[in-house]
């Protein structure tokens, strides 16, 4: 303490204001050795390829989910933690689907099999098909009347647009400067507009810039937009035998999603491949300039629903302070995937970097005064489900804000779901109280890159669960490298693009971070409690 | 002729030095109508998308090449060429071959259908297949010992590096800037070190760095280079299911290359794919670790033997001046490709400015004091074959250097091969007194970005056909754009590539050019006729 006043005045003397940020206690002893662990002894590339090259996609309820949970419970009890276990979010999220076969070719005017991927929980081939592609050009509904009764066991393409001609004049990876996160540092706090939204994250989704007005080819793109649903619903009638939909990405990139609902009560919809931009546009300029293009199809895709509800992983390491331990720190990050890559970036990434900080608190023999528990969430893809749902069960459900008892024990709730980059900081979600203390526990770690305390909210992923309903829950600020042009939501979404000593960093950080929290006199300070929203608006949660 | 003597007067008071730049007369008349034609009325990129989306990957011998051949011809002619027909090398090239099936997956420890190509020339798998994938390490010709009878029915991998980890930190695409194209036409002339080489192309072919010593990682990997064809040929005797071999590229971009000999005579080797980084590094990272991973193969590859000659299109526009007539111009550029993607950028892209440069100059009834004729090769990727016999048969065989009558009467030849690239400028292969001229010739069309004139070599493709023999033969300096980092040789070489107002100023450019060489007084110089080469030198275009 006295130590802590003596550089508190010095750097008064030095013309800083906060003097907050001297008196936030900081262990360099315990930092010391938990660099030592996570710098020089970590296991989280091992854990990363566990998780993707060996258990290979994780998409919710999927049979490599629920392998990739045993997976996960069994490693942590290796590393010692206790309590862990599948915990079910005690609701249903849907069916669980695989792919078992993948293969589509044109075949005429030549041989050349296509990159695509078969969009999620939508059926397959029944075997082998061939066809001629068909493209259903309908700006209106009688526009697809013409259409009606002719495009059984068709391959059925649609307009789209190309690639720019120089898409790839900026680098695919890139990090953040000093200067452009002190620049975001002093960016007002802006409160997201809704539950669910996000703001200035390198790896957050924005929503689309809304224009207004009368421009012909927006309004036609809202057209476009509009008969989408009405195209899909009279193709399902239709009996046809493959959709064709152009995947984002280049370069034989494929961005996915799901095609149809997850819901145990949705109908099957039929097979449709998200197709690279280039294998889509080439059968596309064919089809326009009057070419015949016939394919060759064999997908196989497998529905589970053995197991509907949704489950989370969780485990913990006790607290044995005798009047702190019933308090929580939370870790997590979402350990569900997409299924055309591995899921390493989205979100092996934040789940190894979580596993691993736990491991590090455990190897250097760590007894926490609070209990640490470690969550690795599922359904976050479709929802942010796993941890809406957890968060529901043991803190407060956000729709009516009656809050349960452990809401009152939680400190904090920290999250890592950007990417392979690593820490340069953190994300208040408003809560300003917290500035010095997160000031003064990054300080240490400077000299490899996390400093920034940015006020603001970052959206998109599970801590935004705990923030929604008064919680503190916080994203760490990563480095953005190559997640949105490349890896998230990808079939590049592998081990390849996982950087080892970020990952490192993150793992280091994020066990300094757990440890101060769990031994802080006091629990992180909180924002005031949100007001239940109005009925509606707390939903988004189904499809 | 006044005019020209004025401006020269103009310059020289300027205090330019140059007064054969003034004086290479620039008909502004035609360069207009050859401008009008070919940016606001171009056909280009529907040369172009015939020659890639329509008729597909034209690898040398195979009945694609074949087919584009007979269409280029066709088209020829509705240009109002004469003489256009298929010419024989007069020399055998050997087994024409294309893929018909290509399916391969993972299948153990989960499902993921991999991005994969046959190599060109190599056999398929006879029907699907499954087989167990074994990592064969073999540092000497002993360790090979250990496989011997275990590797029938099998999938093998060797060891290979994988991605760095921030490959992607660079841009893919760039473009020369002014003060790049400068430097490059200060640099002094540097002759070629042997038939074949080149230097500084955006889109050229360097040799490795030729390093020395006792690095202990580089004699691993010279050990490495000397063992792979005895493994490879011990692979041949043990009756392997599948090769996986790495290829070069990330994101799902493969570069391709040939896995046998095209050569009739030639044994067929076994079934190998080139193998996208990530599927390959995954799999070899899953055996390397002791997971025991299962593949399923699909691979259908068709040898064709009915026609082993080799073949160019050739075409003219008669010559109309009594005495001139006689002489030649010529345009080309190589149409044959890789199989993997369709050539677009390699090099459908100069054969359809070379075929726009002669349409534009039939479209506005040029009617050519020299004989123009435009020359579409092919078997360039195998060591520039097809302009080399040509060459050979027309003007002097590199290889006793006698001149041929028709050595004589050739004024230039001019190539288009270094991708989509606009001119930015033409290398002089070291004839310098060709330099005043091109730089007149390129003057009016420095607006359009193309100026310098460059007075080394570049090497790779087949102006060299010519070079080689003491005829004045010149690739243009083109922007690199994403030639080596993404299409050259790859699965991703397609018409998405290709960047429309490139084409279009390449073509205008070239046809301008073309009429005024056509129209000179005199032939372009030449320099210094070579002495043959000692008998080995001239080799290399066996396998």
């Amino acid at each position: 303490m006295k130590r802590n006043l003596l550089l508190s005045s010095l750097l008064l003397v030095a013309g800083l204001t906060s003097t907050a940020f001297a008196q936030e206690p900081v262990d360099a002893a315990m930092n010391a050795k938990i660099r030592e662990e996570g710098l020089n002894h970590s296991q989280v590339m091992d854990i990363a390829f566990n998780m993707t090259d060996v258990l290979g996609p994780r998409l919710t309820n999927s049979p490599g989910l629920k392998r990739a949970q045993e997976w996960a419970v069994s490693r942590l009890l290796s590393y010692g933690l206790v309590n862990a276990k599948r915990e079910s979010w005690g609701q249903k999220f849907g069916k669980g689907w695989e792919v078992q076969k993948n293969y589509a070719a044109i075949t005429v005017p030549y041989y050349h099999a296509i990159i695509a991927i078969p969009k999620a929980w939508t059926a397959g081939t029944n075997g082998p098909i061939r066809g001629e592609v068909v493209l259903v050009k309908a700006d209106t509904i009688t526009d697809l009347e013409k259409y009606k009764g002719k495009l059984a066991g068709k391959i059925v393409i649609m307009e789209a647009a190309g690639l720019a001609p120089e898409r790839a004049i900026r680098a695919d990876m890139a990090r953040y400067s000093d200067g452009r996160l002190d620049t975001m540092n002093k960016e007002a706090f802006a409160p997201p507009r809704a539950f669910g939204g996000g703001a200035g994250a390198p790896g957050g989704r924005r929503g689309a810039a809304g224009g207004q007005g009368g421009n012909p080819a927006m309004m036609a793109a809202m057209r476009a937009q509009r008969m989408r649903p009405i195209i899909a619903n009279f193709l399902k009638s239709q009996n046809v035998a493959v959709i064709l939909s152009q995947g984002r990405g280049s370069d034989g990139t494929v961005f996915t999603t799901n095609g149809a609902s997850y819901r145990d009560t949705a109908q099957i919809a039929g097979a449709e491949l998200e197709t690279s931009t280039e294998d889509y546009q080439r059968i596309l300029r064919l089809v326009r300039a009057g070419h015949s293009v016939q394919m060759e199809a064999d997908i196989k895709t497998q529905f589970f629903t053995d197991e509907l509800e949704g489950y989370n992983v969780v485990a913990e390491i006790p607290g044995t302070d005798k009047k702190l331990k019933e308090q929580i720190v939370m870790v997590g990050g979402h350990y569900d995937s997409w299924h055309a890559g591995t899921g390493a970036t989205d979100n092996a990434a934040g789940s190894a970097v979580m596993m691993e900080a736990v491991r590090i608190l455990k190897a250097i023999g760590y007894k926490p005064k609070r209990t640490i528990r470690i969550a690795l969430w599922s359904g976050e893809e479709q929802g942010l489900f796993g941890s809406r749902y957890y968060v529901a069960n043991h803190f407060a459900d956000r729709a009516d804000m009656k809050l349960k008892p452990e809401h009152s024990k939680l400190s904090a709730y920290y999250n890592l779901d950007n990417g392979t980059g690593k820490i340069r900081g953190i994300y208040l979600q408003g809560d300003t109280a917290t500035r010095p203390i997160f000031q003064a526990w990054l300080a240490p770690f400077k000299d490899i890159g996390a400093w920034a305390v940015n006020a603001n909210n970052t959206g998109g992923t599970d801590h935004q669960s705990y923030d929604g309903v008064g919680l503190p829950g916080f994203q760490f600020i990563q480095d953005g490298m190559d997640y949105n042009t490349r890896t998230h939501h990808s079939n590049q979404d592998t081990y390849d693009r996982l950087v080892e000593a970020d990952l490192k960093q993150a793992a280091t950080i994020v066990a300094s971070f757990v440890y101060h929290t769990s031994e802080r006199k006091d629990m992180i300070p909180r924002k005031a409690l949100p007001t239940p929203p109005p009925a509606q608006a707390a939903g988004g949660m189904g499809r």
